[in-house]
């Protein structure tokens, strides 16, 4: 193993389809507990996911990991975000000191919070609790041309995959929410998603953070003009990422990739998270075995980029944040999936009579 | 105080609207926080109204209570449920014994479930963990004739208010969860949308647990044969709980009017304890500044009840087991909600630039 395409190529090998007979136990074992077949909707689903992939029929997900990854992006001198640039940086050093949004709520679900460097504008190597893998200080502005080289790319992917590994090694992970920080980074990821869905600039960029009508018109024409210029290949994820993507979506990608080659379940959180998963998903398709959508934001990108995949979220509260704050909401949802696919007394020993259930409904 | 009508009057009269000055305080707390405004959406919405009902910015939901009231109904003879009536009684000896997913997914909120026979049609006097506040066994047939008479319907709001109050006084609840359990129960829940809204019976009739096409159409033919035989008045609780309800609809209807007498936030489950939200909003519509809709259902009828309320659920998961399983499930939205409120940085502490956020947008 040496060149980085030779290790992705291995990675995405490993990336197997989940045993669809778990899947079967899993019914089986909620089909016979004392309530309606079906009852409890989509945490059965859920439940029944996470049982295929643990290939157990005691799940547990005790061990939950957060990676935030953070990057800056060139493009942001087009005016497409109503925050300024040096904002990334800060909101890294937030993060370590425990007082963004993405800390409280992973608080709240007990997952750790790791937060990786994969290409802030600002040097950031002297900051401790902070996992450094920086590709280089932001991409360049891709109206002007692509947003980073090729062999940048991979090495983002690489260094999303180490981030997962090393962290997995240390931790052993039971379940990966992702997150992200980078401002501007709603405009990458809104040219990742039209260039493998062919969805027009006008129909995946969104406000972000809150941009104003004639920042919304700035982005739409930076979305249109980077993908006009650079003409990325929309099944090539290598191509996107290096022509209109950001360091951030590439340690994503290569964290999602990983996980799903280790066949550990993961909630993706909102339409940066997404536009990662749509690189991963080009690679190989399979990683959706192993993918949750947590949320569907305020973006109305990421309607189209989550039914480009075929993926259902499990909340739709309006957020637009970022940082993996929707997965951490969505994980109770997954948490009660388990506790009730476990707990729930059978129809036996709670003596309840099913004789005059007719015509059970299938479960999904 | 002696007659129940004068105690319900004096309940409704407790009901006052919240404090708007507070949720703008909530508001102006949630503006200074590191993060772009309103980048939490519905959230933040939850943490407003949460803060306006308790009149506190640091708001607290330490003391959580499920209600869960248990009634059986006489127009299970018209072939409109899955499942026997004996069931009802077997599921609340299931409550008390911890086996049912309500116990499950309440213990993983940390709250306290209380069982309440308003009116199962078993004998549950010698039931040990039930609150016994039985009106009769069983309601009668509705298409035959009212289900129950007015005295009845009074005593059983009388009953939920008093399960409420009893609680309170020995727990101080700070959110109320609503629960129910009863063979049949979306059918008179049906029944009380449809006189309350106008709907047709077609048009709030599900499958409830299960039933086939021809169940369905059973269903719907006894709704409306109710309708038309009671002729309830639209804008009359008392009168439609007594033609086409049910003891646990009216309880759920008591415990909903004192907890918005009491101030205490309540978080209503599905179709049966929305069907009994409707009749306390007939009481007094400000019941509804206390209220938050958990879910939406897989019934039909319950989207159409939800709009007639104008209230928008905070998930959305296919649920339809009742039992306050949504309620549960949608408990750690609103404590993430506060946590956010409680613990996210300001912006200054955070050291954050929010020079560039111009035009900043209004919240909600």
């Amino acid at each position: 193993m040496s060149n980085p395409e030779e290790i992705i190529s291995e990675i995405i090998r490993q990336i197997k389809p989940v045993d669809k007979r778990w899947a079967e136990r899993a019914k089986a074992h909620l089909a016979q507990q004392a309530r309606p077949i079906g009852s409890l909707g989509r945490l059965e689903e859920l439940a029944i996911k996470i049982v295929a992939i643990q290939k157990s029929l005691e799940p547990r997900l005790d061990r939950r990991v957060v990676l935030v990854m953070a990057g800056d992006h060139g493009v942001v001198e087009e005016g497409v975000s109503a925050f300024s640039q040096e904002v990334t940086a800060q909101m890294v050093a937030n993060f370590v000191k425990q007082g963004a949004s993405i800390n409280v709520l992973a608080n709240q679900v007990n997952a750790r919070v790791i937060v990786v460097d994969l290409g802030v504008a600002a040097d950031l190597s002297g900051q401790a609790g902070v996992v450094h893998k920086k590709v280089d200080r932001g991409t360049r502005n891709f109206t002007q041309g692509p947003a980073m080289n090729r062999d940048q790319a991979l090495q983002s992917i690489i260094n999303g995959i180490e981030v997962f590994q090393e962290t997995d090694r240390a931790i052993g992970i039971h379940i990966l929410l992702t997150g992200d920080m980078g401002i501007g980074n709603t405009t990458p990821s809104s040219a990742v998603i039209a260039a493998a869905s062919g969805y027009l600039a006008s129909e995946v960029v969104g406000r972000g953070t809150g941009i104003d009508d004639a920042g919304l018109r700035r982005k739409i024409a930076a979305v249109e003009k980077g993908l006009r210029h650079n003409q990325p290949h929309s099944k090539d994820p290598i191509d996107i990422l290096t022509k209109v993507g950001g360091f951030e979506l590439g340690g994503l990608c290569g964290a999602i990739l990983a996980a799903a080659a280790k066949g550990v379940p993961m909630l993706v959180d909102g339409f940066i998270s997404t536009a990662s998963l749509v690189l991963a998903y080009l690679f190989q398709e399979r990683v959706l075995d192993y993918v949750f959508a947590s949320h569907l934001s305020n973006e109305q990108g990421h309607q189209r980029a989550l039914e480009y995949l075929r993926l259902q979220p499990i909340l739709d509260l309006g957020l637009r944040l970022g940082e993996g704050t929707g997965a951490a909401l969505a994980l109770p949802v997954i948490d009660a999936a388990l506790r009730v696919f476990r707990e729930v007394a059978p129809f036996d020993a709670a003596r309840v009579t099913v004789g005059q259930e007719k015509d059970r409904p299938r479960i999904i």
